[in-house]
């Protein structure tokens, strides 16, 4: 550590954690992606706001670019460091600050992990309910950089619903406390939703007041096997007509044999070309009849081949499992990873004209769909062929993100629906964001972080 | 029409209409407050988007500030012009464009009036939810520019939760279409939540796609009459445990006093000094029995001395019509209002706090107390005793704001909870956002608005 930056930044917060230890450097300095190589100039762990605030008025001094990170569960490249930056770890800024029994809010610290933040609010009687396969990983703070999705949003929304009060470092080095738990306030701009979903390159998340909903109802869980593709939005009318819907969530028959080959069981006996998860509210017998008329109308319309529903929590579990499993089944192969939204009600001609494209875009790699589709989102994920070099394949694959970026546009769509822009889809912001819109980002980017140290490469086109 | 600056605005957009006469220059130039002279330099009155870009192209070129106009029910002077600016009336932008079952939006333009709008969604099956008093005049476009909140934000949040997408003129002149109706989409910052509660100092709505929500359950408004202020936030707790609330509004007998003055009739016998009109889903005779039992309890703690329960929806209406004739009652004597809000956990010991302080700065002033109190929302109107001068009276009234302005400081409110900041509250904002906010609210507008033409003199302080 002789780095003389490091050096002048341990003088002015001489009890910061500084590490920079080769595991640590590959570790903090890389997130799911496994794309870009780790190189961070050193990973700084700070215990309060003040110690952010401290290290920001240190890099703009210093002209060191800073990287924040959370549970660096990202798919986008966001939180990569492979530049000689700083990450600025959330991981000791973990707490669960405390809890407001009359505007039902928890006060938690940036890093605290979103199964951790569930399981405060349960304990209160009430639930935070954005929610995701990596629950027991990703941080709070992750969350709110990104503006995370998830299995929840067709009933809860996405995580800037559930944000009342944003205590944020912006790129300035000021400590700001936006909205401050308030449901009414209408005193300017509103920069608490500007920092959602900005991706670390506006400032750094350190506390969030959280919105808290009441405990669920009870619910059931369908699987669904369907015969084709275009059954899946006719299913999900079906369903939404006569059930209050909590999730609505589609796979393939090729996403499903990833995760049984992970260890999860087939509830069917026959292979059927699509699935679909169908979590709906049961209050009382008359739910339990409304959702057995809907399986019964979708049955009858050819729409549904087969069906199983859970009997108890376990069997739920199970079939969530199904669709939870895919993203960690196949994070081994190291996915090319599409994360595309457009109206649900584009999504008929949507998936018609991508079908075709990506079948000729990827003729020979296996390809993985899934997603939330009641949301109109799809995930897309392709897999490298065995011997293909990884650059080959990646350099494959943009080609293929390149048209598809078009269709988009011409649907009216979005590259990012969950992950973010981060690294991987900067090449094709354009195809959502119009080049005005991206230069009224840039200059407010340059309000909040006139230096570009925060997060800097990331979410704008170079 | 010889200004030579309105000679060049019609070479550019020959077929827009523009007026001066002295009705239309008073009319358009003020709004609710009726507290500035106005002094308009022309009202324009577009009919597409197109036609916005092209004024605000001209106001650059000849560095006319432009005053965006909708229903103009605005309560902060946002929309006064009272220095020569240009009115930009929304007025004859008024359609529904369009609906879209999938999606359950409402695809609209920015001067259509919301009374027109929620009867639109309910032709549908569905609800646009969001409400209050001034529904028949008020427009979509206004309702975004503040942020507008109103009746039913208990159980459907403010107008920023049913926005979908946002078309907007910038002050740089560019027509941006802002998340075009996405439900998940993660690629930048959002700039329509920038947008909503702007005040028309960043750009001018044009269109709105509006999310619908379910058709409302059947409903049951009850009246109940308190014998103390501080049962209010009480009973508030009584009955959300106990029903699904869908609103809770307060009032004092002295308001009361006013809309039964102007033609309601009180439902007691005996005058009590404050109510509380609840709003509750009523499923089944459940929900019915757990409104009686709501009621029963908080009657047997002394938290309530009578109620009234509506029997039909004309017993509804006229309930409602005591807490929403209020402003109008009120509205020949020119209030001067307050409307702020805490936490709805911070308020009674607010309210501890500023009844004291109102007390002594308004000794002599008929003060009427009235508010969302359910979502920490207080409407403070105060009276202009007869044959007092209205700036004496309003210079008094800004005193005691200052002090009420240093109390929410402290208790981590805000100035203005839905009416806007406006012109009126503009002296207090530094109260409720920080230096370090409000430079950076300044930066971001400037991004926007380059040449600072967009209702400038509203909102930031001078």
């Amino acid at each position: 550590m002789t780095d003389p930056r490091l050096e002048s930044l341990r003088s002015v917060l001489p009890g910061l954690q500084l590490e920079c230890g080769p595991a640590e450097l590959e570790h903090f300095g890389r997130d799911w992606t496994r794309r870009w190589t780790p190189a961070p100039l050193a990973i700084a762990f700070p215990r309060q706001a003040q110690d952010v605030v401290g290290i920001v008025q240190w890099a703009r001094r210093e002209g060191v670019v800073l990287v924040p990170s959370g549970g660096r569960t990202g798919l986008s490249g966001g939180a990569v460091a492979a530049n000689g930056e700083l990450v600025v770890s959330l991981e000791r800024m973990n707490r669960i600050l405390g809890f407001d029994p009359v505007d039902r809010t928890l006060q938690v610290q940036a890093g605290a992990v979103l199964q951790v933040v569930q399981e405060a609010a349960r304990s209160h009687g009430l639930a935070y309910p954005v929610d995701f396969g990596s629950r027991g990983s990703c941080t709070i703070g992750g969350n709110i950089a990104t503006n995370a999705g998830g299995i929840r949003v067709l009933r809860h929304g996405n995580t800037r619903e559930w944000i009342a009060g944003l205590t944020v470092v912006t790129g300035r080095g000021e400590l700001l406390e936006l909205n401050r738990g308030l449901v009414k306030n209408s005193s300017g701009y509103d920069l608490r939703h500007l920092l959602v979903g900005s991706e670390g390159t506006l400032g750094i998340v350190v506390e969030a007041t959280l919105k808290l909903a009441p405990s669920p109802p009870p619910t059931n869980v369908m699987l669904l096997a369907l015969p084709a593709f275009e059954a899946v939005m006719e299913v999900f009318s079906v369903f939404r007509e006569r059930l209050q819907l909590e999730a609505f969530e589609f796979f393939t028959d090729v996403a499903l044999r990833h995760v049984v080959g992970h260890g999860a069981s087939d509830p069917f006996d026959q292979v059927h070309p699509y699935y679909v998860v169908v979590e709906f509210a049961v209050a009382d017998e008359a739910g339990e009849a409304a959702a057995m008329a809907a399986f019964e109308r979708a049955m009858e319309a050819g729409l549904v081949v087969d069906g199983v529903v859970s009997q108890s929590d376990a069997q739920a579990a199970q079939i969530w499992q199904l669709r939870e499993g895919i993203t960690e089944s196949l994070a081994p192969r190291r996915p090319y990873k599409n994360d595309v939204s457009v109206r649900v009600g584009a999504m008929p001609a949507f998936l018609a004209e991508i079908q075709g494209l990506l079948g000729e875009g990827y003729p020979d790699f296996e390809v993985v769909w899934f997603g939330h589709i009641g949301d109109g989102n799809l995930h897309i994920n392709v897999l490298r062929p065995e011997g293909m070099a990884e650059q080959a394949f990646i350099g494959r694959c943009e080609q293929v993100t390149r048209l598809l970026s078009d269709v988009l546009a011409r649907h009216g769509g979005s590259i990012s629906a969950e992950h973010g822009i981060g690294l991987v889809k900067k090449p094709y912001l354009q195809g959502t964001r119009s080049v005005a819109e991206i230069e009224v980002m840039r200059g407010i980017r340059r309000v909040l972080d006139p230096d570009g140290i925060m997060n800097r490469g990331k979410v704008f086109p170079d």
